[in-house]
C-alpha cells in the first residue's frame, strides 16, 4: 500500500514555512490505518516488547493499537499535571522553547523491553526525552518507530544509539 | 475479567474531594487491555459502524485501539487549534467554564454511522459535544462505549437519545 498517498499536506500549519503531514486522513481510511499498524506490529513481533510507551497525544493514536495489535500494555507520555499519581519529568528543548513529558515512575520497572511509538518522527526531541524518561526508571528502549520521518531535520542521528523504524518518508 | 480492580484510584487529583481513576494501570496490564478493548469491539460488531470517533486525549487511547480491532477508520475530535485543515467546533458548559472541540469538516460524510468512544463518562459534556459535531456533517452516532462511568453524575441521563454501553460503575 501507497501510504503516503494517505497523507495529507498540509502548507503554513501550524505556521508558516511548515508543511504539515495531517495524518487524520490516513487514520481515517480503515485500509491504510490497519496496513500501518500491522507494519510496526510485525517490525516488533520478534522483539520481546513488553510495553510500548506512545507520547501525547497522536503517539496515543498509533501507540494504543500497536499495544493491542502486538497483545502488550500501553503506557502514555503525557504533558505535566496530566498523570495523576506520582511521576518522573524531563525537560528537553523545542527550537522555539522547551517542552516537558511526565511518565508514571511506577509504569516501568527495570529490566522492562519498551518499544516507543509516535506518528512523526522530525528533530528526534520528543522521542529522546520519552526514552530518557523510560531509561531513567530502569526500562531499556528496545525500538523507536514511526508512521512519517521528516529526513531533513536528521533526528535519526540524535537517536543513532536506538534502533529505528519509520514507514513514510519525507525529504521536508 | 474484575476490570474495576486494575484501575487506580486517586483521591483529590486534579482537586480535592475529586476520586480520580486512573486508567493507566489498566492500559498497562496486557490482559486488561486487551479485555476492555475486546469487550468494546464485540458490543460494536453488529451495529454496522463505518467509523470511530474518540476525543482528546485519553479518548485516543481507547479508541483508537477499537478502531483497529474492529476494521474501521479512527476520526480524532480535538482541542482548538490542534487539527490542521477546516474545522467544525462546538463550545459547550463544563461545571466551571467551557470547553471546545473541534473535528475536521470533511471527516464525516452524510449517512456514516460512528460510534464515539472515550474512557469515561461523568457529566457527559464532552460525548455530547462530539456527538453534535458528528451530527452537524450529517452522520449518525449509532453507539457511545467508555470504559468508566460515574453513576452519581448522571451523564446517561443527558444522552437518553442514544445507544450508551460502559464496562465500569462506579456510584461516584
Amino acid at each position: 500500500m501507497d501510504l503516503k498517498s494517505k497523507i495529507r499536506v498540509i502548507e503554513g500549519f501550524p505556521m508558516e514555512g511548515i508543511s504539515f503531514k495531517d495524518i487524520t486522513t490516513l487514520t481515517k481510511d480503515k485500509e491504510a490505518y490497519k496496513y500501518a499498524i500491522e507494519k510496526i506490529v510485525a517490525d516488533l513481533r520478534e522483539r520481546d516488547v513488553d510495553y510500548i510507551v506512545g507520547p501525547e497525544a497522536r503517539g496515543f493514536i498509533f501507540g494504543a493499537a500497536v499495544a493491542y495489535g502486538l497483545g502488550v500494555g500501553f503506557i502514555p507520555v503525557r504533558k505535566p499535571g496530566k498523570l495523576p499519581a506520582e511521576t518522573a519529568s524531563n525537560k528537553y528543548e523545542l527550537e522555539y522553547g522547551t517542552n516537558t513529558l511526565e511518565i508514571h515512575v511506577d509504569a516501568i520497572k527495570e529490566g522492562d523491553r519498551v518499544a516507543i511509538v509516535d506518528d512523526l518522527l522530525a528533530t528526534g526531541g520528543t522521542v529522546l526525552s520519552a526514552a530518557k524518561l523510560v531509561e531513567s526508571l530502569g526500562g531499556q528502549v528496545v525500538a523507536m518507530e514511526f508512521v512519517i520521518e521528516l529526513e531533513d531535520l536528521k533526528g535519526r542521528e540524535k537517536l543513532k544509539d536506538y534502533y529505528v523504524n519509520t514507514l513514510v518518508k519525507y525529504d521536508k
